[in-house]
């Protein structure tokens, strides 16, 4: 039984039963007609899980769906907006997030069910609602099952991403085909735990919240939270779950084997979500892999991963394109998980750099050659212990400095 | 009784009993002239404290500081270079180390004593040991009590750093002038804990190893662990202070009034240099102080100015002269130590931000003048305990990214 991924898909399109819009509101209040505004909408009633940022300041919207699926309610979609975060937005925020998944449900005829919200893009600046309710009354007619208005949905979510992020994984269970579809829009303040995401996965299966919730949050923790672009954690971070059971295969009464299925194929998505995120980040020019292995525990190797993968030094060097191994170690040792400098191998890609702490300096042609690639990878084995982590974090350039100096 | 404090002196120059000389014998290797190596002689034995890097990868030299000092050694002064760290080259970096600070000793005609030995630069690469040999032995021939020679010395422990970083505290006991005088060198890698930095204080107090070290520690609390500019740690951070007792002033028996004036004098000039390490980060444009107050813990405090001040958002809109108090509020957040959004008051300068939460958008050509200032101050007040905390850090710049993309 294998997992069957699709790339750059239509979205959420793909999934039995899930209808999707977007119009251009002109949230920004910019006079401009870009794609703002998605709707996703499952005439079935879907069972619902999410998993948030950790920020203490948590956007308007991220509590409003908390409430919803600390509550176990059904819902029958998601409303989502670009060009403001209805963050530090006081008591009007939630208003207004509430406001905006009630005239979901009502628009959709559905005004006694549920509608999570998610907003992303500028923090404390209040929502443009009558812009917003409009918005959503026009939404309805704009509802298809067709995979381009899915990809347009794909595009309404985006704020500084450069592409919009789609991805798809299938698997058949006793002759009935499972689909887990999702979009993404990342970009900036992106580091886990999670990033300034927001993720939408649907899915035709059937299954309980609490399984939703459980699958979820194991893929999460491999994917978004293994992704580091700035270091900068936002008050937005959004994964959703929905679930509409159209598949006929219902996990609650499937064998483990059916399950691990669905685990994987959500997990496969999560992770293609979560290249594209780090792959696009803002004004980034490389994707590097750091997988740390050999120390005495996994969080140990975390937190070297994520000194590396955030040192502003190590960052400016890919940039650079200068294989500069030093800043590496000195990132490694400042995470303080007593890391001894004399056992320390590293390679980039795999050429090795450090033999027990050593600089092979012979193999200097080949590392230059290493970090010139859109891509490498950075791999130390501490050996000191079992522990390992893979972090995919991006580089720091002038474009970024200069993009995010005003907004 | 009164500390008096001079800003940009002649360094250690200012302090009976100590020589110093500087010259440059091309240790980056690349054919210059520029000063690179600097010894601080004094022909009575001193004793002396150090504070160190926290990195789990030391320098060599720093090992060999440790060395000395854990022992209790009394030191007649040492030798300091830029160009080079010293850092991360196995054993043989600990045999040059020690090469040094006995050379050092050698042609000083103490043979028998110690010398420390401090090192700064690029990390990875075997030291020009023939070049700083024979440097060593030209530099007894500069050695000299005279200002212009205290300020080259200065000049040669800098490395991207603009300009040397001087100053000297003195005060009077029972008749008798105490002096502290310092140089130091910072720019990159500065993050508490130490910072990519080099700090020699020098004093003609006499004091026992043990109460120098004390003193030390706590003004380096204050001071040098409260800035930053990239949050990178360095391999090679060192502080330390050497007491000739010239000064006739004896701070075993003083009383302890003495040797509050004393330490107070130490930390003004620890708190000096810090500001100026600041202010000199790499191709920065702005220093900012974050007075975070009000949290349930110093030490919750302090993990929020971290946030804030190594923040890449946050630091990209002090460079664009942006007051995105998003950002800060967001960066508070995720240093999640519990605030609360609806308690926290934030201020720039003096001008209100947020009052329990709610931005003041009333004063927003106040906000744009305030962070407009090459230095400003950011207060958060959280309500919520007696934690404080204050962080200096600088922005970050386009510069900054370009300048370090290679070394």
């Amino acid at each position: 039984m294998a997992i069957e991924y699709i790339d750059d898909s239509a979205g959420i399109a793909d999934v039995t039963g899930f209808t999707t819009a977007a119009i251009a509101c002109d949230i920004r209040e910019k006079g401009t007609d870009r794609l703002d505004l998605a709707l996703v909408f499952s005439a079935t009633l879907c069972t619902a899980a999410g998993v948030f940022t950790q920020n203490d300041v948590k956007a308007a919207p991220v509590r409003v769906c908390r409430e919803i699926l600390d509550l176990g309610k059904p819902v029958h979609g998601f409303i989502a907006n670009s060009g403001n975060a209805n963050a530090c937005t006081g008591e009007q925020g939630l208003v207004d997030a509430r406001d905006m998944a009630q005239r979901a449900a009502t628009v959709m005829g559905k005004p006694h069910h549920s509608f999570l919200v998610c907003s992303t893009g500028r923090i404390g600046r209040a929502m443009p609602m009558a812009r917003i309710l409009e918005g959503i009354d026009q939404l309805v007619d704009h509802l298809s099952l067709a995979p381009s208005e899915s990809r347009r949905a794909a595009e309404a979510i985006l704020t500084s991403d450069t592409r919009p992020k789609t991805c798809t994984a299938r698997f058949t269970w006793q002759g009935r085909q499972v689909t887990v579809a999702a979009m993404a829009k990342g970009a900036g303040m992106i580091q886990p735990n999670m990033a300034t995401m927001l993720a939408f996965l649907c899915t035709d299966a059937a299954a309980p919240a609490a399984l939703l919730h459980e699958v979820l949050l194991a893929a999460n923790q491999q994917t978004f939270n293994a992704i580091t672009v700035d270091g900068d954690m936002s008050t937005n971070d959004t994964v959703l779950l929905l679930a509409n059971g159209a598949s006929g295969v219902d996990l609650a009464t499937a064998p483990a084997e059916a399950r691990a299925l669905f685990a994987a194929a959500v997990e496969r998505v999560c992770a293609g979500l979560a290249e594209k995120i780090v792959g696009d980040g803002e004004k980034i020019s490389k994707v590097v892999e750091i997988l740390v292995r050999g120390a005495r525990e996994e969080a140990a190797a975390e937190k070297i991963a994520r000194a590396i993968g955030n040192s502003l030094l190590v960052k400016s060097s890919w940039y650079g394109e200068d294989p500069n191994w030093g800043r590496v170690l000195d990132a490694a040792g400042y995470a303080r998980t007593g890391l001894i400098e004399e056992k320390v191998d590293m390679f980039y890609d795999d050429i090795p750099v450090l033999a027990h702490g050593i600089a092979q300096n012979q193999h200097l042609a080949q590392w230059k050659l290493a970090v010139k690639k859109a891509r490498f990878r950075i791999v130390l084995d501490l050996h000191l212990g079992p522990g390992a982590y893979r972090l995919l974090a991006s580089d720091l350039t002038e474009g970024y400095v200069n993009y995010n100096k005003s907004e």
